[in-house]
């Protein structure tokens, strides 16, 4: 199953019995994929969803234990790309499951305008600021941590072609881009409807957004309890552990 | 010391011994207006505040004990403008205390544009639906709790108009209007910077939201720890008794 020295397997979601196979020197899952993925919004009509920027395709496989759609992740980086579609196969998921390696920006020369009922993503977090001249020497985390290949609003321009009316957007982000993200999705017609603030623990500041939105929606913003992911004593929260299993 | 006989004195803050004189049709001191005092960035440049809408006075009196600023409320109800000034004068506050009779809109009348280091308010948080043929009937507290003498962008106009250079204003309000406060506030160049949201227990969705921006203030928004008005048995949290001591 590993074709690299830096490739390890490991148990991802224990009562699935799924596994992953992630590289130390590539993006590999995080509570926040688990995070966005349980915050979707799916309902009966939820048959397409799409994930934009899909790393070694932890999105797709924890969003397929939630429902029966058929999932397609987009990367743009090869050696993620290949490692998402090793472990759709690993884990019997390539008849729901498909990765397409392009530029998200490419999107319509692989779906129709309009014809994917959910968007789903953890983008890059961060702004890339370094000099252009340096790009070809990033590392592949860098790639995936800063907005070089596409930034905030290429990755909602790109769920808002992708979706059907009343189709959801769903993001995690930092709360510090907030009002950028708010911003760009209404500009592309994306309602934002829940929001919910994922905190470390009691008392202190939010670290990560979860926002979904509604494409044509109406407005009329919620604001979902708190989460935390761990107790008081430093040890990860009820809910994170129910998360995993 | 009571005139009208809807008039009811009570117990304001225990500790500074205060009173507060309340009448049971119109709008009183809640919790609103305690969490949005505890709010407000006071630092040694506070020197002017000003009050939007100050009711009977509530929020210029919880002021007066975080800080020595001078401090004014304008109240467009003169029954309310009233009870505000006996207020004022009960407690002895009448040497750092204003209270104007005015429609806040008419703030150039009574301030230089750019004067004030802070301004604050508990605003009326519906908008006004009904037919305007009926406005002369309406009770107080139908007025003090919708948008009929000043919307959100008037009350946001108002704050920009009379606050400095890095001037803060804060306002308690309801996340659903979340969108709009944070859209008119930057159209004032008044940057949001902090946001809080308030939550009647664990495990609940937001019932009100807190935010403070800065006048010509620079990008970069926090969300602060969640605040819960009650604890698991619905009795009052450790952090609203100690506002009330």
């Amino acid at each position: 199953m590993l074709q690299h020295e830096k490739e390890v397997m490991i148990d991802f979601l224990n009562k699935e019995g799924m596994k992953i196979i992630q590289r130390a020197d590539y993006f590999n899952f995080s509570l926040d994929s688990v995070l966005v993925s349980d915050f979707l919004t799916i309902n009966r009509g939820t048959k397409k969803i799409v994930d934009l920027g899909t790393g070694n395709g932890s999105i797709p496989m924890l969003l397929s234990r939630r429902c029966s759609a058929d999932i397609t992740g987009i990367e743009i980086q090869e050696v993620s790309a290949d490692l998402a579609r090793r472990n759709i196969e690993l884990n019997k998921l390539e008849d729901r499951v498909e990765i397409i390696l392009d530029n998200m920006k490419n999107w319509k020369e692989h779906f129709r305008s309009g014809s994917v009922d959910a968007v789903i993503s953890n983008p890059p977090f961060f702004k890339y600021e370094g000099n252009e001249e340096l790009l070809n020497d990033l590392d592949q985390l860098t790639y995936a941590r800063h907005e070089i290949t596409a930034n905030l609003e290429d990755i909602i321009a790109t769920a808002s072609g992708l979706l059907r009316d009343r189709g959801y957007f769903t993001m995690v982000h930092r709360p510090d881009r907030m009002l950028e993200i708010l911003d760009i999705m209404r500009r592309y017609k994306i309602a934002p409807k829940r929001l919910q603030f994922i905190h470390s623990k009691l008392g202190k500041e939010a670290k990560i957004l979860l926002v979904e939105g509604i494409k044509f929606g109406r407005e009329g913003l919620r604001v979902l309890p708190p989460f935390y992911t761990h107790d008081e004593d430093g040890r990860y929260s009820k809910e994170v552990l129910q998360m995993f299993e």
